[in-house]
């Protein structure tokens, strides 16, 4: 029996062992986080364990009302120290759960504590961690160093100054000189949501921002295309898209201006009408990516806020949504079909994808550059080992595994960079097991590319 | 290489193994089963052993079928004896199917008999094993008590007397007095079905028994609370629905109520038709059932009888029902977010739902039990070892397992209680697997109250 | 840790070793791929590595595509030798990909090389191998002899004149006389696709080529008939369809005559429209087959050519079809009810229409033949280690395996025989880890009976 979660952790094979050594101190290139720039620039320290991780993380959130407990406790006005030993209490019930590893990964990573966290170990793991938590080696700088993070990309609003990005990237933020980028991601969401409530009010803030008269759909390219051109002076490497399905639908141009209209108008639009406003507006994105030599993120097959109660209460992204099962493949063929493609990263939040969009998107793979197409990491829901390895098994069946740009935390937290340990230990435990199975050969010089190039190398060419 | 179907069956590490003999003890608590109340009443012995295992299974009428036997030997007028060779055929060809360990499970543990069942065992195992079918042990009580079966929820329509389920709770029964309770379920698929043959019939039907006068679906929903309460009173706990696919479509009241008087005259309603009184009808007894604490349970997916000319021959629950693949996302969300959720229990007869299910539902948990939404264990075309795994780690990554109610025979014979048993290994083994490889603490006495509560605990408590 | 793929590859226990010595020496039943009758009946040799494998292999041009190689190297006119070594570099990269298992498999067993294929070894085995292709061994006839292979089911149009099979079949092609039975396979999918280009084209072609003059759909049958009737006198044992979806599609006698009569005009026709004929075809087609003893294979859930511009460039069968996601449950359980079913095999390029799939069929199962109804082998996307697994497990939890009629290359090449030996390898595994598990009785003699008629009896028998 192997010890619970020490060094060998999920590395099953002695060559999965050796790969790990080669991946484990490879830089993290986290193109894909949500974390927030000005605490970045502030430099912050989390303020305690709650604070940590519970006043973000809605995948926490589910974890607790699985258990009944309180919303006073998760999302509530209960004390910290009193919502810190209801998660303990949670996490005891957790086996199974990724969040039963990423908890003690970053117990162990962050604070030195090799415990498991129980409600009857939470007070002693209280008050050591929330003290350490004050140290300049858990400030944001401290994280970024010990974690060697190389860069950031964090997710930005079109209409976003960047003002913190500049002052950390100028060095003049409260954090100072740091080797970690900052990189900002251009996701214009809220300007293709054209149902969406408030998004005349965006459209005109929008406009001002960029300077332009909207009073066309080619009016909001333009004035996206002022943004994206400004974020790309900013570090900009990369958009990000997220709908519910592929949302191909054709319409003619006055169709399409007719449905704009009725939206400034702050008139109720149909899915139809909607599909179609937004079919234009990411095939004009996507060549304008293209030519920016930017790359574009599609995140699909998501249900938002499937709870109203808890919607009213707590609002957006409160552990309320769920995972889509809508056919896609059609639709996000004829999309992709209609595009100059850029660098393009298919994420889905449903396993049943996988099969569609590995296989679409590698009818798409082009000269010039490897894996121009990529079947994004296990996402959300499924980022967890079995679903990493599901992701990992697809893509190398279908498509080539070595040109992967790896995994990313999507997190709100600076305590996730456990997650590329978690994810490198399920990478080389899968080679490991393939290579001692005799399935292919046991170089381990190229091995260790394989494995070095997914943890970090292939991101940073990928990115640029 | 392990002995075939041994103590250490399914066991592959020493934790599952210490695991099991945990869990291997514990009562049964067989929350959904099609049991004939009258057979439990009647103490029935079965009469010899396709009595037993082919008068009603339609699980084995298809192997048998795909064996190329004739039908005459399945569901036919075939000898008994003649049937039971060719089932014993049909079992040697059983390799990696459910049926081949449920049936040498059976044999194992009823019967004494470990000798793989075959074509050349079968004449003496025909002899052996009705001998003791006769037997006292091998009656339902004896069966009851040697598997300690504390509860059966047997599925009832509302319109049932339950007079056999109130002969037993009385002990005037010929069964007696026994420490299994026989719970009534409350399943009103027929009150809901409105496309149907012999819906308006059932709504008279409905009516007369529950003395209510029905001339507005508000008075199917009066005379279903009726006989709600009628069930309560007599110890039913859970309710169950079926459906295809989740039927959400919202109409007016007017329109509902001109679906019903067409139907109540006979004439066909569309699909649309039905599934907004579906919707409406589904959403009045949520809200009764969170009134009056019964669990929800709701089956999805399943295709009824593809084969018609099976379907004229043999009838309904002839072995020609299937996996549907319909979208089920948006519409189940839709629904349960409309109600005042009770206790629910989600299940899928396709696999590639569970992702969404499991995720819908786990918007929905709420303040003041464990798992409120439950993901509905592995069900009928699922029921396999691959299958059952898939479930629990399913529900691990995504949920939170310690709080799952676990297993159910689904099934309609006496001899199925061994599935718990399958079950139990299957559970202990994958909890064993983690906790070898180091995922999870070994800490006994915690594993072991997680295991014994899924086997047995969390449906008591669940059920109340 | 194992050797590199040695004889012990993918063979993990003992008894999986044992049960693959009994498997390996069956002859091979291809009863289902696209090798060119020409080129059998000339006894080709291929002219050199690039022709052998890169000519029309369509899943190795996507590999090279997702390395960034130019088209040039890939469909385009570069030398063949810089084609080879643009190959080998993508190779390098195919970790966990089939490709990667097959190259190395054909390696072995066609030229005797035990060495990765690498940029390195690329030059040498370039010059070994193209000088192996040249000598009798390597021509089709040696390779027929050297693979055992009983029969080859080829891919063909009811309009083909079947000039070549009639030669190999009477040995006055210049192969001679030879072992291997070269069968046609009745593929009348141009008769069908009636919304596609070239349509009324076609069907003067079939008019012609049937003496029938077709003026309505019921005359297309006929035609069909007699090109059957035909094939059949050539040896033809199996029909051939292919569908993106299950096309179920009710509509009256009059609209698909309606609808036949717009497209032999060159009009545009409805996917609705086109639909309605399909469903008729079909059902007539089908029941066709059932009185003629033909088997029907119906392949399902692709999407062809989602990439124009490659299409442009390459053409069709470029490497740019995908995998469907649509529904396909109820309507492919509608076609089947309504047709007196011949055998017949049912394939999706989707793994999560297995389950609807293997319900569906096992719904058809029928007295008379063990295995009627199949469910088709792990095809093309789907056809790789994991793949082959998951096919495997479903048939095995949901229907018999021993009644599986087993592997088909599906292959346009003639070095892709060691399929069905990867394909043994892991059938002979997943039974080898039951029986050590304890799951089935490690009775050898059964066992090996199992996997010899999974990869070749099985097939005999059913094609007959």
């Amino acid at each position: 029996m192997k010890e619970f979660m020490d060094e060998g952790f999920l590395l099953e094979t002695e060559t999965a062992r050796k790969l790990y050594d080669a991946a484990k101190n490879e830089p993290i290139y986290d193109y894909h986080c949500h974390l927030s720039p000005a605490q970045i620039a502030q430099n912050i320290n989390m303020k305690d364990m709650t604070d940590a991780w519970l006043s973000g993380d809605h995948y926490k959130w589910r974890m607790m009302r699985a258990m009944g407990i309180e919303e006073k406790y998760i999302t509530g006005n209960a004390d910290n120290y009193d919502k810190f030993i209801a998660w303990s209490r949670t996490v005891e019930n957790l086996i199974g759960n990724p969040l039963y590893h990423w908890t003690h990964l970053e117990l162990q990573r962050y604070f030195g504590i090799h415990e498991p966290l129980t409600q009857k170990s939470a007070p002693a793991i209280w008050n050591r961690a929330n003290e350490l938590l004050q140290k300049p080696e858990l400030s944001v700088k401290g994280i970024f160093e010990k974690f060697k993070i190389y860069a950031v990309g964090t997710t930005d609003d079109p209409v976003d100054s960047l003002e913190y990005h500049l002052a950390i990237a100028n060095g003049t933020a409260p954090i100072g000189k740091i080797d970690t980028k900052a990189i900002p991601s251009f996701r214009p969401d809220r300007a293709l949501n054209i149902a969406a409530d408030g998004f005349a009010d965006y459209i005109h803030e929008l406009a001002k921002v960029s300077g332009t008269t909207i009073k066309l759909t080619d009016d909001v390219f333009t004035a996206l295309e002022k943004r994206l051109d400004f974020f790309i002076s900013m570090g900009c490497r990369s958009s990000d898209h997220a709908f519910e399905y592929a949302p191909y639908t054709v319409a003619c141009s006055g169709q399409i201006e007719k449905t704009f209209r009725k939206a400034m108008a702050g008139k109720k639009i149909t899915r139809q009408e909607a599909d179609a406003y937004k079919t234009k507006m990411l095939i004009l994105l996507a060549n304008l990516y293209a030519q920016r030599g930017i790359v574009m993120q599609i995140h699909l097959s998501v249900i938002r806020n499937v709870n109203m109660k808890i919607l009213l209460q707590v609002g957006e992204n409160a552990g309320i949504d769920a995972v889509n099962d809508r056919e896609i493949s059609k639709k996000l063929a004829a999309l992709l079909g209609h595009m100059e493609l850029p660098k393009t990263i298919l994420y889905s939040l449903n396993p049943k994808d996988y099969y569609p969009l590995a296989t679409i998107m590698g009818g798409f793979q082009e000269a010039g550059i490897e894996g121009k197409m990529q079947l994004g990491s296990a996402w959300w829901f499924c980022d967890h080992r079995d679903g990493m390895e599901e992701q990992l098994r697809v893509l190398a069946n279908l498509g080539m595994l070595p040109a992967f740009v790896g995994m990313l935390t999507d997190s709100r937290s600076f305590l996730s960079y456990p997650r590329h340990e978690y994810f490198r230990r399920i990478l080389c435990n899968l080679i490991g097991k393939w290579v001692e199975n005799g399935e292919y050969p046991s170089c381990h010089q190229q091995l260790e590319e394989i494995v070095r190039g997914i943890s970090f190398g292939n991101a940073r060419k990928y990115f640029g």
